[in-house]
């Protein structure tokens, strides 16, 4: 490669980062170079962005010497709080040993087999499956196509519709933003997609009137059955919920939603999605929300805690219900370069049994 | 959490692999429960999938200490070797400081910063901005939504329509396999979502017929412009490719193809997109693949190289001409957990200026 005066100008320029920068400059650095997500940039440009530098248990520190508590936990992901050292060490003697290999061509390592034993240990009854992806996006953008290839599998194909929620978060891709039900989201980018359908959210608060939230939980639900007459059972797949809306607004469903949509799930023989990117691993109080409200879902989407946000790691956890089917139903043309990182991996196996 | 009995089961399951399994009992817990990317489930397990364990250099290890030449880089992925200690050390080092935190909510961190920082040093001139994922589907995903973003902000809401390739590969995300144009992806999940349209692949070996290289490559181009006209050119927002098709068969287009291209693109001003995940970062001798062919994209997606596959990162480079409208247009709902992740993003400056 004829590169020799690239490679040293990007060579300085990585080693005077090692060299203390001012916030000034970091933020100078940022907006002239960095997009960020769901941001107004030319806003957040002209203010400056706050510099993250240190973290340590439940505490930041920005590059002004500011601590501040983490009440977010990054970004509803840091589970086990910032500075587990285990986590480092795992991660760079993985590294060490095997920092990547592909899991497409009859291959596997032994980090994403013991992830993946794990996972079935520490998940409900049923679940003994792992899907790897990169992030919830993917995960749930997985579902879309595990779901029709489910369906299709078994003499099904028209069963392609998935109904999700107005304000509910399945993430950002083309698919996971079109099961969300966020309309500034729908706005851009000509979404959502065909053969998806929303549903009123369980949100009690704003929609309840006068109905207890008893009530107003089973009027919610049934919005779930009146739309599966609407389109027909026939042609729908499954039906996609976060146990507690995240982004939506921390939305808690009245106590008699969930098994009431339980119930109309079971009626109709349509398959129940549990978005746990953001309930997942104790966040509720149990391994997962399901678990927390009863539910019993045919897969469950999975990121985050997953690695307590230490690396990317998601994934679907599938019953064996589904995962049968799959299993034997030949290639399933679908994954991602990183599925079961091995380095991701390790670090989320040493996560989950912290 | 009531969890005891649970996490010490798991605890015990991770304990247990400090102790070395055999081959057979990894390829146990994988077949009982990974499902794995584009595989016959039923097919593997029946057969039992090779445990790659150890990797250094050129070279992989199996479970059972067979030494195997790593033609194919990981997956198109590891372009500087395994077994960089620098960047273990890196990892771990960040992993200790801050090992996350999110991009979101008008905050930076050193590493995101002056990653794109030296993204830019190393793009071709113009290229001073990222937007971060954490692969190449999730970057094309991006695309998708990106252009349609850039031509609504410009009164042009009816330009959505993208064009890509027969046979092209832009990963597996519902948005990267429909820009793809791969029909055995397309089968499973009710793909391409609308708004997609391809064209024949530039695969004179296979579709030159009589015509010399040459002739064909602007046969092969032109059908870009065939395809504009019939769309009508008001509602096409760009047209995608690799320079060199990766998964389609590493098809090296003829020296015409990609000259006539960016004349079409240039003339109806549409905009042109370099998918570089696998081309990108060296792996034709230029930093991209672009450059090798002399391309000037507005746009281009990087994952695999920009880490090395060390970890899961992608992106897109955004050039200034798209930028600036961007930046000008309000907020751009898109985004994710891990975008710009700390880790991955320091893991990726050290890679690139190895």
């Amino acid at each position: 490669m004829s590169l020799a005066p690239m490679v040293i100008e990007a060579r300085q320029a990585v080693q005077r980062t090692a060299s203390r920068r001012s916030t000034r400059e970091w933020q100078a650095l940022d907006a002239a170079h960095h997009l960020h997500p769901f941001s107004d940039a030319a806003a957040l440009n002209a203010q400056g962005a706050r510099v993250i530098s240190h973290a340590e248990g439940v505490y930041l520190w920005d590059s002004d010497g500011n601590k501040i508590f983490d009440g977010m936990s990054g970004l509803w992901c840091v589970n086990i709080g910032y500075g587990r050292k285990e986590l480092a060490e795992t991660a760079a003697r993985q590294m060490n040993e095997l920092a990547y290999y592909n899991t497409f061509f009859k291959t596997t390592h032994p980090q994403v087999a013991e992830l993946s034993a794990l996972l079935a240990e520490v998940a409900p009854e049923g679940f003994n499956h792992v899907f790897y992806t990169n992030s919830g996006s993917e995960g749930n953008d997985t579902v879309i196509r595990m779901v029709r290839h489910y369906w299709a599998s078994q003499g099904q194909p028209q069963r392609k519709t998935i109904i999700a929620r107005e304000n509910g978060y399945h993430g950002s891709t083309i698919g996971g933003a079109s099961l969300g039900g966020m309309t500034y989201m729908h706005e851009q980018g000509d979404l959502p997609i065909p053969g998806i359908a929303h549903i009123e959210q369980p949100y009690w608060y704003a929609n309840g009137g006068d109905l207890s939230p008893e009530e107003y939980g089973l009027k919610a639900a049934r919005a779930l059955e009146a739309k599966i007459l609407e389109l027909g059972a026939e042609n729908v797949a499954a039906f996609i919920g976060e146990p507690i809306q995240g982004a939506g607004g921390i939305i808690i469903p009245p106590s008699t939603y969930w098994p009431e949509i339980q119930r109309i799930c079971d009626q109709y023989g349509i398959l129940l999605v549990a978005d746990e990117v953001i309930c997942g691993f104790g966040r509720t109080g149990e391994w997962f929300g399901s678990q927390y409200f009863g539910i019993r879902p045919h897969l469950m989407t999975i990121a985050k805690g997953l690695s307590s946000g230490y690396l990317p790691i998601g994934g679907v956890l599938v019953h064996d219900q589904v995962a049968k089917v799959l299993i034997e139903a030949g290639d399933f043309n679908h994954g991602f370069t990183y599925s079961g990182h091995p380095v991701a991996a390790a670090v989320a196996a040493e996560n989950c049994v912290f």
